[in-house]
């Protein structure tokens, strides 16, 4: 049976799962990302992980074969198998994530970084919504927004591997400050940060409203709390959706524009509230496009296990990579 | 020795030339667009004119070998083979254009039509500025803003052969009517026509202006003459190259943050204006970029050969075909 091991390294937490061909996780674990020491270190302790996994799933499974590691990261930059400057990471400057790894699988057919957005994508394309798809887009809201371009077929990674960071391309100029510290990208609106942003402000100017959410300390409000309020009817929460839904909309039009995808896939958080955010954004994109672009592209919940996308995603590069 | 024929359908005039595998143009004619009857009456004669036109060159040239026709026009499908609904030709709806021209040319081993701004950036990867780039976006400065997009050194078409319309993109939001009826787009302040907006406005708000182009009457005013009143150091006429460089640069950015591109190229008429343009837009390009993309990627005059720009593009459709 051949498997890939998908790796996720985020800021607290690494994730490490074996991963069969249809995307289904065998197993999986995890490191802490920070408190190793050096980089060296920590991908020598990743490494043992990883060997260690694939032992216990030796066990499970006769004639296991691991066709590579897919390792996906913010920034992740897939020509160079580097992470440049990461700011949600302890360790500093450019990080040899591929070459760190290597020397410890100098035998594995593949090792591949790329961002985790592109990883997503890639999961979504192998076992998700998007399979069979030669072009589409996958948008993940979080703490950011992250975006993956598949374009006849394939990950589009750009001349410096920076391709698909469509969070920080301009929403409206001079509007909100976003995250990077540039003013009015769509991260800043449509992130999960973005909605408690959108909240707040509208409370702000409803100072009398009896808003569910009006109750939450602020430094306590998040996305899911909005969510929870809108799903009781509250009108302020129900608002922040809409709006939010606006933005993308109005977002995903400029995407449309460039690259005329099939379908947009919406992964994270936010999504879980469904017609909520998907009415709106469907609706404003439709709005802003062209009559020959109109009524031809869905707007899509991706179809990943939410808990799993980033390791399963990280997986489906491997088998990308075995196909060239 | 192997050729191929461009085609490039305009809404006055249709070119044809017979360009050789380095892009060279050895025999060129054209026909006027309109005034054939219907659309087949027309493919027929542009059919018969390329058929005189290879004649005229296997005089000229022993063991000339046609290896395919590569047609572009605004909005014309690669998927498709149609042009739809096209506003700047006097033939309505969906126009058949591959399906109708193979019939005269049955044994024809290519016959692919594309967009105009596609064929562009096709020639500009197998005869221009981009050879070897397997990342990079070309825009067309013109009566509109087109762009065509490579990633992966392939055209990037689209699910619905619709992408690289960048032109129609939100700059920005609420603000001036673009030629196709919509608010803010790119194409409404980067175009020609936009150019011309832009200096009457900055004529309207400087009443008591010497500049040279106060003279000119609106309906006369065109880019060229701006660009000629700036080589003069006319005050209202740099400022408007500024002024449309840095929204074009503004838009760049947005695009970078799709596509991570190794290089930009600019092409059409404006662009003649060489550092009036290029230099605001790279200026205003890298001022939005985060770090990562900084200083990175050129933003390069297009090297075709202006005046066949336009059927050297729609030969290189050919070659890429072939390779497939």
């Amino acid at each position: 049976m051949k498997v890939a091991v998908g790796v996720d390294i985020g800021g607290t937490n690494t994730v490490i799962g074996i991963v069969d061909q249809n995307g289904k996780v065998i197993l999986k674990s995890n490191i802490p990302t920070p408190g190793h020491g050096d980089f060296e270190r920590y991908t020598a302790d990743l490494s043992n992980s990883i060997k260690k996994l694939i032992s216990e799933a030796r066990e499970q499974i006769k004639n296991l074969k691991v066709m590579g590691i897919g390792i996906g990261a913010p920034i992740g930059n897939y020509h160079t198998g580097t992470i440049d400057f990461a700011t949600n990471l302890s360790f500093k400057g450019r990080l040899p994530v591929v070459e760190s790894v290597r020397r410890h699988f100098a035998e594995m057919p593949v090792i591949v970084l790329t961002n985790d957005a592109n990883a997503a994508a890639m999961g979504e394309m192998m076992y998700g919504g998007a399979k069979g798809m030669r072009d589409f887009v996958m948008f993940t809201l979080g703490t950011g927004v992250g975006s993956g371009i598949v374009a006849n077929g394939n990950l589009v990674i750009g001349a410096d591997g920076l391709a698909g960071e469509i969070g920080h391309s301009v929403l409206i100029p001079g509007g909100r400050v976003c995250s990077c510290g540039f003013a009015g990208h769509l991260e800043a609106y449509c992130s999960a940060p973005g909605m408690k942003k959108t909240a707040l402000e509208m409370l702000d100017q409803n100072r009398n409203s009896d808003s569910l959410i009006s109750n939450i300390p602020e430094s306590e409000l998040d996305s899911k709390m909005i969510f929870e309020a809108a799903e009781k009817g509250d009108k302020i929460a129900l608002e922040v959706f809409e709006k939010t839904g606006e933005w993308l909309g109005m977002g995903l039009a400029n995407t449309v524009y460039h690259l005329s995808p099939g379908a947009i896939f919406l992964f994270g958080g936010p999504t879980a509230a469904g017609d909520l955010l998907f009415k709106p954004a469907k609706a404003c994109m439709e709005k802003n496009l062209l009559s020959i672009y109109k009524n031809k592209i869905d707007i899509l919940p991706s179809k990943l296990n939410p808990g799993d996308a980033a390791i399963t995603g990280a997986s489906a590069m491997v088998w990308k990579e075995l196909e060239k």
